[in-house]
Formats: structure tokens, C-alpha cells, sequence
């Protein structure tokens, strides 16, 4: 069946939750948005194209920094509401500067920090 | 620190989103949705427990199904508005029955189903 981003369920601002996990790793980098057009371009460019929130404009990932995301496999959702972005992350993909956001882990009750920066 | 479950960022509904990785083999299972007081829950069980937008319950993963998520670490972003769990996941994900929610993936712009369910 053909692909029609159109087909996914977003939300009232028409923005669906994408997930970044490496491919090789398997470590989940970071999670962002994407809205309808947004998937479009990820997928003809391969170059993983978020939406974003708060400058309300298309977010090529790296497009300023050089910590690219290049698309390896794009996977939906039972519901269509939520993306899996398979990608060959170059560099950090967290702004910080850690391989990946989720670099703060709650163990037993306390906030550690797991990942120092890269770079 | 003191983890504090009202130091994270809700949406509108109070809600946060959650992802769920296999602890063993890296592989993101779903996401879905909890609030402050099913992460306090999560996080004092170590049984996942969301927050059912449908049912608008505390859905503690598996209590029907038995496919429970036993939480093995709990991370949150730089953004502090989205959680990873990583759990021992017993049988399927997937309310499909497949093992993981992502089981369709885009290719050369088609839909492929690229998981079968378990059981």
C-alpha cells in the first residue's frame, strides 16, 4: 500500500511524536516532532527533517550544527500516531552535546547523570 | 538530586510521552502517555504504568494482557518532556500481538509489514 503521510493521526497543532534511535546502537537519541511535510522531506531527502515547536519552522537535524541524521529506516506505529526514525546519528544528536537526550536516569528516587558531553 | 515528578513539562493534559525499549535487545516496543502520578506509580511498583488517554485510567501495562513491562531504568530528556523506560517486556507489545508497536515500515514509499504476531 502506498504511503500517504496525510494517513497518521496528529495532533491539534497537526504534529506526531518521532523517536530517533541509532541504527547501530540501538540507543534511543532523542524525540521530537514532525508535522505532514515534514515526514514528506524526511523521506525524499533522507535526511531526518523535524518540525519545530518553538521557532515554528522545518528542522533539518544538523543543519546548523553538522550533527546530521541520516534516514535508515522510517517505521509507523500500530495507531499511526507515533514515528520510529531509524538513523546513522553524526556526532551528539543532544544539543548538550551527549550522544543522547535521555542522558538523566532516576534511580532510587535520585536524578544521575549517565552521559557526559562528547565534545 | 531529589527526583520530583512535577519538575518535568506536561501538554495541556497534563501528559507526557513515554517510550518503551527493550531492555535486551534495544528494540523500542511503543510509545505512550503517563502522568505525574502513574510515573510516581511506575517508579514505586516497577511495573510501567501509563495513563490511558482512551480510557482516562492508570493503565498498568499488562494487568489484563499479562504482557507486563517490568521497569528495569527509567530516564528522562534534556527537555525534560519525554520519558524512556527500558523493561523486561513478557510476550508481545503490541496489542497486535506483534512484539513492538513499529511493525510497519516505509519503504521506497510503500507500507511493508515487517513483524508478524507472536501469539
Amino acid at each position: 500500500m502506498k504511503f500517504d503521510p496525510a494517513t497518521l493521526t496528529y495532533n491539534d497543532a497537526g504534529l506526531i511524536p518521532a523517536i530517533a534511535q541509532d541504527a547501530k546502537s540501538g540507543e534511543v537519541l532523542m524525540m521530537a516532532w514532525m508535522n505532514a511535510e515534514s515526514i514528506q522531506q524526511t523521506l525524499e531527502t533522507r535526511q531526518v527533517t523535524y518540525w519545530s515547536r518553538s521557532r515554528q519552522e522545518f528542522w533539518v537535524k544538523g543543519a546548523t550544527s553538522g550533527h546530521t541524521q541520516a534516514l535508515v529506516d522510517f517505521k509507523i506505529d500500530c495507531d499511526r500516531d507515533c514515528i520510529l526514525v531509524e538513523v546513522n546519528q553524526e556526532g551528539p544528536a543532544c544539543h548538550t552535546g551527549r550522544r543522547s537526550c535521555f542522558y538523566t536516569a532516576i534511580e532510587s528516587g535520585e536524578e544521575v547523570e549517565i552521559l557526559k558531553p562528547m565534545i
